[in-house]
């Protein structure tokens, strides 16, 4: 195994910018995550590893990854955007997935910003067979490397799409889902009472909630009966009682 | 309003040991808070504000609370505990719930680290009126600036226990609640067929799930059944469908 010193070696630089710049990421189909787990986890969704960056200070265990390299401590607190992790670094092909296979159900997340609840979101999706977690607007992006960490993995086998908020319609349509609105609206209708099944449910923002314009384009609108005093629920949570409706109602 | 400018006030250094030492915000009954929101919540919540800190680069709004000081930015800087935040810091009087009133529901944690989780698990709690949140082990503290943020508030209002593994049974006999494990195991009962009412439900360690000692001290055990390839929830997502199970049936 090949060892780096300098923090200009190329491998070095992709690696940081693959953690920091997103348009990067998309360009090169390629994300960055961290950790043992991670790393084992990918191992066994046959995610495509290309590059591990191994701290030095840290056991270095057998891995049959072509390219992989030691770094010095210094110099792997540099390259790594967590703090005094034992590594390693390694980065993954983007997952394909077929947009053309029909899905039973879906999650839509509109500008939910903590990368943390975007991949919680993904992790729950996973346990509980939702077809897609469809990111809308300016949702904090799945490759991040706190979101790939809070999804623990599940990122490497959840189906996601990215999908604007003027095709979301057609998503549906061509899925057979109904655009459901989760909304804290006297309007709404009590998620117990509607029939889960086929459903497209849309979460919105930590802050503000949905935006009009999705809601407008909604079938329905449907609430999480909560308490007179509580303003909302956190926005991974209120997903994650929504798909696990889904996954009750199919009893 | 006084202004303050040294780092050896001992406001100053009174509001950094409050958020960052435990002991001593036990021993003084107080915990510090962040943001306008935040205080906002606390006002409407009739929690006692001892003190306030603005940072000096934003406008500081009226408010009647005694002790209010104005430092620099970079003095606000050294005692906040988050970045580039505007602020305010302020201290406030922990909650005094009366345990001797009997509660319907409850919600255990055990040794939950991440303070995100915990403060999310309260937020939901105060949503679905939950009687309690009861706190074993080695959790994160609820009142960890972190915690507290991640309730938005709800810590304010939601009762919550810390109780010791060898008082649990004595606890939920005194409210009559049923203990109840969640747990992947096969021999777990599906939180579908169960009866919800009633019960104290107990979610475990991030990375480990419950201890064995808790698990031997329940009367049932609980599953929230997922898809075979998926490892497991977030312990603040599992406790949240949990909740939403107590809170659903009641219909």
């Amino acid at each position: 195994m090949d060892r780096i010193t300098s923090r200009k070696n190329p491998n070095i630089v992709r690696i940081r910018r693959l953690s920091s710049d997103r348009d990067f990421r998309y360009s090169c189909g390629e994300y960055v995550c961290e950790g043992m787990t991670l790393l084992e986890e990918a191992r066994c969704a046959n995610a495509e590893i290309t590059m591990i960056i191994w701290n030095g200070d840290y056991e270095i265990p057998r891995c049959d990854v072509k390219e992989q390299y030691e770094v010095p401590p210094e110099l792997y607190d540099y390259v790594s955007p967590l703090k005094n992790s034992p590594g390693p670094l390694f980065s993954v092909k983007m997952p394909v997935h077929d947009t053309q296979e029909s899905i039973a159900s879906a999650i839509i997340l509109e500008n939910v910003q903590d990368p943390g609840n975007v991949g919680t979101v993904i992790r729950t999706a996973n346990a509980f067979d939702i077809g897609s977690v469809v990111l809308t607007g300016s949702c904090a992006d799945q490759y991040n490397i706190k979101a790939v960490r809070a999804s623990m993995g599940a990122v490497f086998r959840q189906r996601t799409d990215r999908v604007e908020l003027g095709s979301l319609r057609d998503f549906a349509g061509f899925n057979s889902l109904r655009l459901c609105a989760a909304e804290l609206s006297d309007e709404a209708e009590d998620i117990r009472v509607i029939d889960c099944s086929r459903c497209a449910f849309a979460v919105g923002n930590e802050g503000n909630g949905l935006s009009r314009e999705l809601m407008d384009i909604c079938d329905i609108k449907v609430i999480i009966p909560m308490s007179p005093h509580a303003e909302s629920l956190n926005a991974a949570i209120a997903a994650g009682i929504l798909m696990w409706e889904v996954r009750r109602q199919e009893k």
